[in-house]
């Protein structure tokens, strides 16, 4: 069987975290990157790592160039956090006959917030014999898929409370505005009101994947954000965060089932979390028969988590029926230590013509 | 659509339990079960429950009456460990149409040790439109899907250890003479030479698994088993052992790739563990990019943690394509807390008779 052959639309922290990780595997070929910012460039270049004997890939600026009729097997698309913004670059790559992986958080469950976008996705991902999916570490696993996954050894689950504590300081400037790191507590409160502070996207997916995947009827769902205040001077690479002032956001979310919450989800986001002897760590805990507490300590990291399970997707999106496709309805993606080609079940078309 | 139709062979400890999850469920009814110990009898007899307005269920002794072509959509077969003695069960439930489910430890991965066993199921299953899963909470849950799920957020994994450490005193009489509970040191050492002290089986299958879900190629498995001994007395309800005598068993599991162990299990089962101190508990970790150590305190018991696995994989099995199916292939199992026809995607026979 031939290489599955990859392309990658988007080249930031997340694109060339995918390009750099396709490269170590077996089976798959990086064979078009789409990317403004950088195009002309080789991707080579660009990752800072020896060619050798590989294909030259020039980033192209233009995606109907990159990417043209069945030229690649999956597009990885990694150039926002909403549907609204992706849907009409999926729409394109579905027409081109090519599976989609996406980073937008929201993608993970677009049945959530956009019903009409999702059922459109699925109806051209079908008519085009291709699937979509969107994935990534949060939403997409921790505060979703693991819960559902243990929730599997369960009698009767009756609630269920998760929280991811992570540091910010490896991130850059843009999310250190986002969670409102540094800013004082009166800022913050204003930012979350007229939403420059945007703090996570992603609790709507999950607890609506959680409930769908249990089959809870949801009433609703609410969101909170509180500053994380320090006591201490914290310094970051990209964010700074003066005694008194604010480190970071905590986010709430909470399920309603039947009046009752349900789904408790809490995910406190700052700078130098040990500064004041914050434990990060990944932490589900049920309600039910058994009760079940597991913890991730440190978290699972943010940034290599999301391309690790984009990556680790492909086989999986390859193999699925033709649709819209969330991690409720592939088998589970595990690392990829061998030849992508042996967890493959179909037939890659062999006279498929990659036009670039 | 009609509610799923399901039948039970074998009830012991694990078919009375599943029995007891499927009547509190929507969408699912038992309409067979097959006990030659408990023949004759109502099930809600032997479950000590209220019948209410359910159809009376009488077990019978005779599968071929019990079982019918497509009388029930799966069967969960709670009659066996080992692949090669569940196989003509499951032969003939696949000849009948019908889905089966097995809790048999080898059963989770019979591609380990019996390829041509599974070969055959897969082939039967196949000519006959239906499905063959093995699952439940070791093999099936915590020292294989739960390790390839995490593997999923990694850009490489190097090595994976995990270790569950349990409680062995809810179990009954057999269980404490297989694991050589309250026996000398000599005595143990005896029997786990002329395998009248079994331990855990499924180490072959769980290393197997992993290994083919990411794709190493396993040069061999090599298990050990010691005896935990105890010094202080300890007592549990089915089972004694004196200081100085074995409190249980522990196994470990190794699996080889390229002359390096890079899977590495032990499985320590006693009564009273805290009696010593032993927290009992799942744990994994693996080393790689990133590295992840996960821990769930105490265990997911093993008795509900199965028969919940079986019961929450009824509507996968369903939908899924036709053949020899392990965790790998199936999306994963969640707790049923709706309706259970709202997971299926496929139907089901409205003109399905059934002849009990």
């Amino acid at each position: 069987m031939r290489k599955v052959r990859i392309g990658i639309w988007g080249f930031g922290a997340m694109g060339t975290g995918m390009a750099n990780m396709i490269l170590k595997k077996d089976g798959m070929e990086i064979v078009s990157v789409c990317s403004r910012s950088t195009a002309g460039k080789s991707i080579y270049d660009v990752l800072d790592i020896e060619r050798g004997d590989r294909n030259e890939v020039i980033i192209n600026g233009n995606y109907e160039e990159a990417f043209t009729e069945k030229s690649c097997d999956v597009v990885l698309l990694a150039t926002d956090s909403f549907t609204k913004k992706a849907f009409d670059k999926i729409i394109y790559l579905l027409e081109k006959k090519i599976n989609v992986i996406s980073t937008a958080e929201q993608m993970a469950y677009p049945q959530a917030d956009d019903p009409d976008l999702a059922k459109k996705m699925d109806e051209v991902a079908k008519e085009n014999g291709v699937s979509v999916l969107g994935t990534g570490i949060n939403p997409g696993f921790v505060l979703d898929l693991l819960v559902l996954a243990l929730s599997g050894t369960c009698e009767e689950v009756n609630s269920i409370s998760a929280k991811r504590v992570n540091d910010l300081s490896p991130f850059g400037k843009a999310v250190m505005v986002e969670q409102g790191v540094g800013v004082s507590k009166e800022e913050f409160l204003k930012g979350v009101e007229n939403n420059t502070i945007a703090g996570h996207v992603g609790f709507v997916e999950s607890i609506n994947m959680i409930a769908d995947g249990l089959g809870w009827k949801l009433d609703k769902i609410e969101q909170t954000k509180e500053p994380i205040m320090t006591t201490v001077d914290r310094q970051s690479k990209y964010g700074e965060a003066l005694a008194g002032n604010v480190a970071g956001c905590r986010q709430c979310g909470y399920g309603y089932v039947n009046g009752k919450v349900l789904v408790e989800m809490e995910h406190p986001q700052q700078i130098i979390p040990e500064a004041e002897g914050t434990k990060t760590g990944d932490y589900i805990s049920i309600k039910g028969i058994p009760n079940i507490d597991l913890q991730i300590n440190p978290e699972i990291p943010g940034g290599i988590g999301t391309y690790a399970m984009i990556v680790n997707s492909i086989p999986l999106i390859i193999n699925a029926r033709p649709g819209l496709k969330t991690m409720l309805d592939i088998p589970v993606p595990r690392a990829i230590m061998g030849d992508v080609r042996d967890q493959i079940e179909v037939e890659l078309e062999e006279d498929a013509t990659v036009e670039i």
